[in-house]
């Protein structure tokens, strides 16, 4: 695997070898060991066509923490403004001898028609509304250490899940693990049927999305995504979707709470509960850093 | 003290603690040492929501000539964009393991909001016209160098002193110190009366505040975060503040200009006078460099 | 030498110098040499006041792998819109230690502006319509590695000549390593007479400029740079001077077609022919990272 574009490349072997890579760097970094040399003699550059801060900080620094030389590239600086195409671009950047290409582009498929045609290795970090590879392991592996595995887990998904490259990575991949899926969100940001996605139920009733799930993930409402009006009101969404104290308790009780984050607090999340001792968003935020070291360690194996 | 967000958090034996180790890394790196490992395996976060060159620029390679990891975090750029708040700003990047987080922010306080909620060292780059800790201790120590002590110290700060942080925070500090401070300015642009900050005099009279004062600090007038009209114009306030050829006769033979930069040449300093044998405004530049340096080192020895 | 600000500088001795460094670096980091330390404990600042992604990105990675610390200034975010003068900008990078300034700015001479007035290396990465040496350098080594020498050779370069940066470099430096060179676009993109120029022959004919070359370089159209109407339509001009398969064949069988980058697609060469067999242009990318390592270690050689 030269590449990361999609979760639907992995197989549980090669997810549970991310996974143990994953642990290893994250064990030790957490025993103090803060510095790599793994890394050391290879470049990663950034080229960020939308804005970003924390994916991009956590891929940068995890390449940085395992000895790499790394370059941000961001649109509003870039070459873009001149009108080079985006396989000029990366092919430029292969010439320069990058080792590692982290893209984030505003197109589905924008990182897969690149990846086929350079030697660098490619990792898609956000692709239009097609696939956020990382997220979805990084979301995993999370739910892995409070669970255990993810085989027969009820996990519901909440929000826009038409417009989500969240969603869809974390849908594929945790089918792959043997997850039962519910996918809960206004009519206008579902799939139409269950055979669109391969779910186990779809449903507008924010109640029995929550009842009895091991883990509910809230999607962040993408406002700068949508270009047609899909509910009538944040307020409303919240009233209809959002996470209270009282939806809560549907949950199991030792249901986890997750969000990709930035959360719109108040709209998916209440504002009181995002740091509850329910929710793993900020642990999700640290397994983003040694997700993204065990990334680039495992392109590198080959 | 695992924060520098404000210089009342030093007395003088912190003060001179941090002036030690400026000293240290000073000499060493003057000497042909000009790399370091005290914070290898460190990682620092530059979020700055104002744009800044100069001290964004001097903490980022402060920290890399430590051998700490950096990235820069730009407001353009950011999260602020899609309305993500300060705090999850700054909790999400303590959970990306970072050791310290350098912040400047528009707001008065900010950076001691979220000091408080975090474990990583966050130092105050600026925060709106509250504070601006390392600037004023690159003052304290440049004036150190040039006259040994700031007991007894006269020094005029002259200029927009209500909406100047590094006015807030040289005054505080030097009080501390022992100095002897005048402020000087427009009646618009001055504290109404001594008492609302611990000085020794206040005029308008831009003779009488630089007769006979050993230091003569400039402001920079902050166009930029004036909403009202404060005096009528540029060429009025030059006329009236700014150092010429002719006031610099009033400040002690021995006596130095000092301006925290970049200068409105011609509006508080007369252009040929910028770099003359009077003003440290390079040094201090310099110096700036060793005393985040030594903060860095200061905070984490705790 | 101190600073590379115009090829100018350049003798046969000192070229030939900087292409035995290219050559060392190029051949050990091909054979997996991919880190040195010959840069350790020095530090580069790139203050670019025009946006940039390739040269910046080359001049960054270059100095991180040999060891030097790097730090972005980019115009958006920098001092500039605070009004400070470029001198006084470039006075307060060389305050701070920088031993390297490598700039980029729209006016003509500001580098060489402020070389003199610093003891920093100063690199020229390009001043408005005048210079771009180290483009030159990485043309200029790029036709050695294919030609073995640029005595006698016949050299197009095709475009628009009196805005060109690029031009103006190669021209000076192909002249004093003894090639023959024709300039070739419309007449309003021409110098007037051979005189203003050391060439050897002008021409608006395509077909001319193209016949028997063993190098032909094609300029982009810099739109961004021009502010009045110098031909009719991009249609029009890549009829005219675009390089299309018909027009290849005029050029010698083993004539190799250059392109600074980023080509317009369809304007300056037709899409299919960009990578082609014949064309140059990534390798004129790949041998700018090691160009750029060369430059800066044959400056610190002094």
């Amino acid at each position: 695997m030269k590449d990361l574009i999609s979760v639907r490349q992995l197989n549980k072997e090669k997810f549970f070898e991310i996974y143990e890579i994953f642990k290893y760097y994250k064990k030790r970094y957490l025993n103090g060991e803060t510095k790599f040399s793994d890394l050391r003699g290879y470049s990663i550059v950034l080229p960020f066509f939308e804005n970003s801060t924390r994916t991009r900080t956590s891929f940068e620094l995890a390449g940085k923490i395992l000895g790499a030389d790394t370059i941000n590239i961001s649109a509003s600086a870039s070459s873009v403004k001149k009108g080079e195409n985006l396989y000029d671009t990366i092919k430029t950047l292969e010439a320069m001898q990058f080792d590692f290409i982290v893209m984030r582009h505003y197109m589905s498929g924008a990182s897969k028609i690149v990846a086929d045609k350079v030697k660098s290795h490619v990792i898609n970090a956000g692709d239009g509304a097609n696939e956020h590879p990382t997220q979805a392991l990084l979301d995993a592996f999370t739910i892995l250490e409070k669970k255990g595995s993810l085989e027969g887990l009820k996990i519901a998904i909440i929000g826009d899940i038409l417009h989500s490259r969240v969603a869809r990575s974390d849908i594929f991949l945790f089918k792959m693990l043997g997850a039962n899926i519910t996918l809960c969100g206004p009519k206008t940001l579902l799939p139409r049927c269950l055979s669109s996605f391969d779910v186990d139920n779809i449903t507008t009733d924010i109640n029995e999305a929550l009842m009895d799930k091991d883990v509910v993930i809230f999607l962040r409402i993408q406002l700068e995504r949508q270009n047609k009006v899909f509910f009538s009101t944040l307020n409303e969404y919240s009233i209809k979707y959002g996470l209270n104290q009282e939806r809560i308790n549907l949950i199991r009780k030792d249901g986890i709470i997750m969000h990709p984050g930035p959360v719109n607090r108040g709209v998916e999340i209440n504002s009181e509960l995002v740091y509850g001792d329910r929710t793993v968003i900020l642990e999700q935020v640290k397994n983003g850093l040694f997700t993204r070291m065990a990334v680039y360690r495992f392109l590198l194996n080959g």
